[in-house]
């Protein structure tokens, strides 16, 4: 189910985060630009503690979560398509089985899940935070430990410079190196130095970078910063001193059941640990003195972007745009099929069911990418845009996004391969469809000068597109008749009929 | 079979072209950095002709091929490694089953074969037209009709700056439109107009550039114009007049066996309908009104090539570099690296195997561009960056050259894939050596600043790899010692064994 967006802002809006952790709902009010949260849900579903050896997610794991959404439903059921985002983060990204989940959890919430890749995580946990705390002008240190991955961002206001998200999460530690329940410092040390391993191909980049001010994200960064305040050793953040006694406190103990400390709530404990482990190693990798903690995150980043959407500052725009740019792409040309692609939309909408916003989108944006891939080699350059599409990190895409995107990158020159439309189910065939008119729209401009197009007249039926050109006008343009034919020879390969007259 | 390279020149020096019409052999003498050329051989095996809807070599015209290749090999086969480059074209390129034919081949030349993209081709064609002709000061366009592809380029003096192929050549073009020997207007019209399509992709790039002069290399430009010039309409340039007359003259005669015009040679006769269209087409679609010969093209630009090597104007350094600044890679982490991994090389090069040019070469290159898939996302970028590499122009390089390299960035982190690494055969223990060397230096640069590192002592067995660090050098850097532990379980799975002390 492919993300539906309208351009007005509906009055209420939702954002659902599948974490590895949690799940946590928010509903809130759009006002002008602005968000009141009305309601907080939140559940401790663990899913990422459901991931086997293999990379599947039990089907218990899976009933906790889906359990979960049944909750969240209530509340999301009468929201209109596009009031509703629900993204999925590490657990999904790793499950091999993630589609099986995806289809029962899109059904019972009404509205598209989407798996988002962790830089997209970071970009959104940067929105969420910089939204969350005061407005200060210097640059951020953001991060934001989950239950399967951290994410690190740099940024300054409300924009993220640098996003990246390592392999590792408080569950997934625990799993790890405290299934158990012991706390040992032989222990402690592994799942410090392992994350002292990971953080070490991030570190130099974020202090090239450089920042004013630390701040934290997350629920164990909330814990470790209470528990230390408990301790009277500041006000709720965090700091090494802090840091060190909490861990001779945890030796100390000597196992997550005793864990009694203020500020730890009594699911938190297993995964405390592992949290403080991670936590230290960031400290200690990026020299940190003293880290503060904000409640917004993700779902609030959810929120104000699904905003950004409805007012037109979608940083979808701009992402392809900065592709554009890095891939060196004809601008011009792009453009111009541009252009023809939506005359020719508007002749089909209707008949085609292809009258919504982000059939639009996808058209449009499958026009200005077709030819990035050229950027790699000319020779099956339809291949490598789809390749670059579906692989590089595009702040505002989700993973399905991109997957459509590129596929229709693949289809818009030469074979057009079925099979991989096919596996998107009913939308298959509408992206079929977009292929076909992009496809049409590049025909006319093979010659890549600008030039007027002749204005044609198309009617279509499930499985077919009869174009009606001027009189006398493809007698005289005989290149781009054999053009037509050519491509109607493809277009047969995949059972769809194109006449020209 | 890499090719090996030695940085003395030679003094007779041979390039062998397995084209998709002839096969060719130039045996020259390196002077001074010109060179004089002793013997030509050629045989028209129209390997194209053998290859059939599968895109599978017929064992008929492979075995053509070979003893054209038994009688080449005569004289080829007492020159040393590194004084011979074999290399293919668009046949084998297409062909399912090359591997096939190259190892047969190396059997008999005892020299490795290379496999080049239409690209690349175009880069040695117009290398070797610029040292062919006169040295002009202002651009220059080059055509070269082959047997299966036909290359552009763009360049000025020794110079290209625009290269291109296209899947159209006179002998694929004589099997789809002439199988049968008839020429008819509307035969040629089919051919002319799928060229014209063919065109379409390439002419406003070609055009926006512009240039002076247009020379023709490869034997059709040149029969036509000799049958232009015997028909008393120029001095062996092609004219759109020359065309004309020539496309009357053929529908007149109306099949290939009755061609005998001046100029025209037996055994090209039958090529002779398809290539005049192509070049019909050429001249329409870049509205050329002249168009000279050039003697020299493919072979001699190999020849020209193989000089630089030796001469140390490497033109796959200046690729590497391009591709690095293109991706934005860190050149300083890139350089920490090839040092570190020449200084482990260094000391195990011999028990390796490994104490080639060659072998250096591809370790230095694997060292520069081993991140440069970060430019797509850091998420798997090993990937990415070996995508980037096997799929890239890369002026200099075979494919075979490409493949290599980017196994070995594919492979420089995360797991080692045993089975591509055994595609290779026994260069393939050697390319994972190089891989574990790679490896093993960007250990030392996790932490990604100028920092110096620990002189080491190596010792080598078939599958092992022992480090001795100085006393309490580790003790001192946990983190270091973590991460070669690390490394020892991603070695262990392909038998390796990494022993620290």
């Amino acid at each position: 189910m492919p993300s539906t967006r309208r351009a007005e802002t509906p009055s209420l809006i939702a954002a659902i985060d599948l974490g590895s952790n949690s799940f946590h709902m928010v509903l809130a009010k759009a006002d002008h630009g602005e968000i009141r949260i009305l309601e907080r849900l939140g559940d401790k579903v663990q899913l990422a503690a459901g991931l086997d050896d293999e990379r599947m997610l039990s089907e218990e794991a899976m009933q906790r979560g889906l359990d979960c959404l049944r909750r969240f439903a209530q509340m999301t059921n009468s929201l209109p398509e596009g009031a509703v985002r629900v993204v999925g983060t590490n657990a999904l990204r790793e499950a091999r089985n993630r589609a099986d989940f995806i289809r029962r959890a899109e059904a019972i919430l009404g509205h598209p899940v989407e798996v988002i890749s962790g830089r997209e995580e970071a970009r959104l946990i940067y929105l969420g935070v910089s939204h969350s705390i005061a407005d200060t002008p210097g640059k951020r240190l953001v991060a934001d430990i989950g239950g399967g991955s951290t994410e690190f961002i740099i940024g300054q206001r409300f924009e993220s410079q640098l996003r990246e998200s390592l392999q590792m999460g408080c569950v997934s530690y625990t799993q790890r190196y405290f299934r158990d329940g012991k706390i040992t410092p032989a222990r402690y040390a592994q799942a410090y130095t392992a994350a002292r391993l990971e953080l070490m191909g991030i570190e130099y980049s974020l202090r090239r970078l450089g920042w004013q001010q630390a701040v934290g994200a997350s629920g164990t960064i909330r814990a470790v910063g209470l528990a230390i305040q408990a301790a009277g050793m500041g006000s709720g953040e965090v700091n090494p001193e802090g840091l060190a006694w909490l861990k001779r406190k945890l030796f100390k103990l000597g196992e997550v059941e005793k864990l009694d400390l203020d500020g730890i709530k009594p699911d938190r404990r297993a995964i405390f640990p592992a949290g403080l482990a991670i936590l230290e190693a960031i400290f200690d990798a990026l020299e940190l003195k003293h880290m503060t903690h904000s409640e917004g995150a993700l779902r609030e980043g959810v929120l104000y972007d699904l905003l950004g959407r409805h007012h037109h500052e979608d940083v979808r725009e701009r992402t392809l745009s900065a592709l554009m740019e890095r891939c060196h792409a004809d601008t011009e040309q792009a453009a111009r099929v541009e252009a023809k692609a939506l005359e020719a939309l508007e002749q089909v909408a209707d008949d085609w069911q292809l009258d919504d916003e982000w059939h639009r989108d996808l058209l449009v944006w499958g026009a200005r990418v077709h030819e990035i891939g050229m950027d790699i080699a000319h020779y099956q350059y339809h291949k490598h845009g789809a390749y670059l599409i579906e692989h590089s990190d595009l702040p505002g895409f989700s993973r399905q996004d991109q997957q459509m995107l590129a596929l229709l990158v693949r289809g818009h020159r030469r074979n057009i391969p079925k099979d991989k439309f096919a596996e998107f189910g009913d939308e298959g065939v509408k992206l079929i469809r977009l292929c076909v008119l992009l496809r049409f729209a590049i025909l006319f401009h093979h010659i890549r000068t600008s030039h007027e197009t002749p204005a044609v007249q198309l009617k279509v039926g499930p499985q077919s597109l009869a174009v009606q050109f001027p009189d006398d006008w493809l007698a005289a343009n005989p290149l781009t008749q054999a053009d037509f034919e050519q491509e109607a020879e493809w277009l047969k390969r995949i059972d769809f009929s194109l006449q020209v007259s």
